[in-house]
C-alpha cells in the first residue's frame, strides 16, 4: 500500500492508478477512473441514458450525500439491512467498510481487486466481477439508519425494544414509528429495518452489483432484511430532465423539489442546526428518507374511463396540464368553476390534495421508482410505485399529507401501500476529507471519516 | 378508416399517420414511428444503449419472428399464458389482436389511441400511457405456443390433458414434456403455460408496457400464468456486440450461434422442412424456445477462491479465455496437459461439457438474462441467469446437453432451475403481408395475417 496522499495536495486532484486494481491484466478493471474523489461533477448523465461507453460518475463526498439531488438516475436497487451484531465496534467497522467500498464504487473501480492482488490465488475475488466491463452508469450510493438502529424494535405484546448499540439518546426526533395510515397493508418483511442503502444507477447491474458488494462486506455484522428493485425514475430531480410518467401513466412529479431550488432544499429537504437539540446534531445537513412501496391496482385503473382517470388526478393524461387549463408547468387553478359550479380541478382529486397549498406549503423531494415484481396468484400485476422522498421534518412533510391523501385522496382507491420505512440520512462526508491510496482506495485509520460518522462521535 | 393500401406500393413504404394516434394532441403520441412495416431495419441500438431519443425499432414482419437473432437487447420481460377460453374462434380472435397490437408497439406506436380517438370519453384508453414519451427501445415481441394448448396439461393421476382447440393432431413432435434433470427444482407457478410472449427493449419499461397492453387484450380469453423480468442480456446475438456477463462474474455466450452465421442459423435455429411431417409443416421457418429459471447460489459462489472459480467454469474470469490458453475467442485445446498429466481444462468444467465438441456439434443460439428478484427468506438473493435458447428441435439441441450437464457439469452444485417452459415458436408474418391503414394499423379481415396462422391453415 502506497502512503496516503490528500488529493487536494495535488493540482486537478489525484490520477487514480488502473494498475492496483486490475489484479488479472488488461480488460478486467472497472472503467471512467479518470477522477478524483471530491472533484466536482466529471461527467454525467443529465438525461436518463445507459450505454456502454458513458464514464459518468459523481462524487461521493460533499455536504449531503449523492443520491438526494443527484439527478434521478433510472434504475434502482434499494436494501434495508438488519444488524446480527450487538457490538458498537463492529458496526462502526462495518460502516467503515461500507465507506471504503461506496468510495471505489461511485467512481467506477471494483469494489476490491478481482483476485488477490498480492495475496494467495486460493482465495474469493474481492469483487463479484459483473460489472468489470459497464461503465459507472451514474453509480450514487446513499445510507441511511432506521429508528430500530437506536431503540430496537418493540415487542408483539408492546415491550420496549433493545438500545443494542447505546444509541437511544441520538434518536432525532423525527425518526418516529409512522402512524398507520387509511391505505396502509404492509408487509412487516417489506418494512423497516436497522440500515438502508439507496443504490442508483443508470444501468441495473451496477446497482445490483454495489449492493451485492455491500451485502458481502457485511457478512456477520448484517444481513439484508428486504429488498426492490426500480425502473424508470418517476421523479424528476433536476429541471434539465422530463417528467416521467408512473404505472398509470400519468407524468408524475412536475412540482417536485429540484437541485436547482436551493432554497426550497433548505426549506424543505435539509435537516437544519435550528430544527435538532444536542443530541441528533449529528443530522445537521442530512435529511430523512421515507420509502414506502405503493401497488397499483392496475387492471382496475385499465378499465377506468380517461375522463374518470383525469378527474381522479386532476390533470389531463397527455400533456400533464392542470385540469384548470394551461400546460404541464401551469399553477393549477383551484378556484376555477367549470359547469354547474363544481370545481374544474375536484377538491378530493390528487393534484388538490397533495399541492402545497393544501399542506401549509410544504414540498417533497421525491426520487421514486416504478417496479414489477411479477404477478399475483391471480395473475393480477404485482406493480406499482416504490415512492421514495427526501424529507426535513417526516413530522411536518409527510405525515400530514399522507394522513389527507390517504383518507381523502379517491385514487388511493387503486393504490395499496404494502411497505414502509422511515430513515435518517447522514450528511456526507466533507470533499477532501477522505484519504485516498494510490490506487484509489480511501487509506482507513483511526480517524479517517466514514459515512454516518458524526453519530458516532 | 381509410382503405387499405399495401406499402409495398409505395416506393420508400408508407409514412405512418401520427394523427391519428394522437387523440389527445401533440406531444403524447409514441415516437419514432417514421418507418414502413416490412422495411429493412431503420435504425437500432448495436451496443446495448437505452436513451430517450433513441428511435431504434425492428420491423415486426419477415420470414422469422423478430426477438431471435435480433442483436440481444438489454431488458427482458417475458410472460407465460394461460387460456381461459375453450374457443378456437376465440383462440385465433386473440392472436389477431396480439398481431394488430404488436405491429403497432414494435413501430413505436401506442398499442391504440389514447382516449378514443372517435368514441366516447368515457371509455378506457386503448394504450395505458406509460411509454408515451418514450422511444421504441427496439422492441420486438416474440410469440409462442407451450404443449398444454395441443394437448392440454394431464390430471396428476396421469390422465391425459384435454385438446380444447382441436390442435392435438398438430402438436410438433419436439414440443415435448421435458424430462426431469438432476438440477430440478421447479416451482409450477413458474413454468409451462398455453402461450408465451417475449418482449425485448433496451428500457424496461417499453417492455413491461407491452406486456400489459397484450395482457389487457387478453382479457376475457388468457390470463398471465407466470412473468419474469430480465436485465443485462447474458448472451449476444451478434458479432458487433461485447460478451456480456452473468452474476458469476464471468462472460458469457462466447461460442454463441449469431446473427451473422447465416449457416449456423440453418443448421441449429430454424425448423427446416425436412424435420417435419404433415401435421407440423406450420412451424418451418419457426423454432423453439427453451426458458429456464436459474437460480444461482451467490453467496455461497461469492466465498469460493478464484481458482475454483476458474476451474469450475473453465475459463479465466478476467478475459474469459480458455484455460488452454490464449484470449476469448481462442478455441479451447481439451488435450492440453498442465502438471502431472492433469488436463488445464478440468474433464467436468462447464466449457468442455457445453461445447459442441462434447454435444455432437450442437450448438444453441441463446438469449438470456440476468434476474434479480428480491431476496429470500434467510436474505439470500434471489438471482441467476434466465436462460432463453433458440433451437431447431430440443430432443437433439437441448435435451441432451442439459442431461449431461445437469449430471456431470460442476458448476451445478452453485445452480438450481426453478422455472421451466418449451414452446414452438412460429414463422414470421411476411414482409408486406400486413395491411396498414393510414393510422398505422393493420386493417384486419377475414383473410389478413396473425401470428401463428399457419398452425389454424
Amino acid at each position: 500500500m502506497a502512503s496516503p496522499t490528500d488529493p487536494r495536495d495535488e493540482p486537478g486532484g489525484p490520477r487514480l492508478s488502473r494498475r492496483a486494481v486490475l489484479g488479472l491484466g488488461g480488460g478486467l478493471a472497472a472503467v471512467g477512473v479518470a477522477a478524483g474523489f471530491g472533484a466536482g461533477r466529471v461527467t454525467g448523465a443529465p438525461t436518463a441514458a445507459v450505454t456502454d461507453d458513458a464514464e459518468g460518475t459523481y462524487p461521493f463526498t460533499g455536504a449531503h450525500q449523492a443520491g438526494i439531488v443527484t439527478p434521478a438516475q433510472d434504475r434502482l436497487y434499494l436494501a434495508a439491512f438488519d444488524l446480527t451484531t450487538t457490538s458498537r465496534d463492529e458496526l462502526v467497522e462495518l460502516l467503515r467498510r461500507w465507506t471504503t467500498i461506496a468510495a471505489r464504487l461511485t467512481q467506477g473501480l471494483s469494489a476490491g481487486p478481482f483476485g488477490p492482488a498480492s495475496g494467495p490465488y486460493d482465495a474469493p475475488p474481492d469483487d463479484t466481477g459483473e460489472a468489470a466491463d459497464l461503465s459507472p452508469a451514474g453509480l450514487t450510493l446513499t445510507f441511511g439508519f432506521g429508528r430500530s438502529l437506536f431503540v430496537g424494535t418493540p415487542g408483539p405484546d408492546g415491550t420496549p425494544g433493545e438500545d443494542r448499540f447505546g444509541l437511544a439518546d441520538r434518536l432525532p426526533e423525527g425518526l418516529v414509528a409512522l402512524p398507520h395510515f387509511a391505505a396502509d397493508d404492509l408487509d412487516p418483511a417489506r418494512s423497516d429495518g436497522d440500515l438502508v442503502v439507496q443504490a442508483c444507477a443508470d444501468d441495473p447491474q451496477i446497482a445490483v452489483h454495489a449492493i451485492r458488494n455491500l451485502s458481502r462486506a457485511a457478512f456477520g455484522s448484517a444481513t439484508i432484511r428486504w429488498t426492490q428493485l426500480g425502473y424508470g425514475r418517476t421523479s424528476s430531480t433536476s429541471t434539465a430532465q422530463r417528467t416521467p410518467r408512473n404505472l398509470f401513466g400519468f407524468k408524475d412529479g412536475t412540482a417536485n423539489v429540484k437541485a436547482e431550488e436551493t432554497d426550497a432544499l433548505a426549506e424543505h429537504v435539509w435537516v437544519p442546526a435550528s430544527d435538532v437539540d444536542a443530541s441528533s446534531e449529528w443530522l445537521v445537513g442530512g435529511s430523512y428518507l421515507v420509502a414506502r412501496r405503493i401497488r397499483m391496482r392496475i387492471e382496475t385503473w385499465d378499465r377506468t374511463s380517461l375522463r374518470e382517470q383525469e378527474n381522479l388526478v386532476g390533470r389531463t393524461k397527455g400533456e400533464g396540464a392542470p385540469l384548470s387549463g394551461g400546460t404541464e408547468f401551469t399553477e393549477p387553478d383551484f378556484a376555477q368553476e367549470g359547469r354547474g359550479g363544481a370545481p374544474l380541478i375536484a377538491v378530493d382529486s390528487h393534484v388538490r390534495l397533495a399541492h402545497p397549498t393544501s399542506n401549509d406549503g410544504v414540498r417533497l423531494l421525491r426520487r421514486g421508482y416504478n417496479f414489477t415484481d411479477g404477478n399475483d396468484t391471480l395473475g393480477r400485476l404485482d406493480a406499482g410505485l416504490f415512492f421514495l422522498a427526501f424529507v426535513r421534518d417526516p413530522r411536518t412533510h409527510f405525515i400530514p399529507m399522507q394522513t389527507r391523501l390517504s383518507s381523502q385522496d379517491t385514487l388511493m382507491e387503486y393504490l395499496t401501500h404494502t411497505g414502509s420505512g422511515l430513515f435518517a440520512v447522514p450528511p456526507g462526508i466533507p470533499e477532501g476529507a477522505l484519504v485516498l491510496g494510490d490506487d484509489g482506495t480511501p487509506v482507513t485509520t483511526d480517524d479517517s471519516p466514514f459515512v454516518g460518522q458524526q453519530l458516532f462521535a
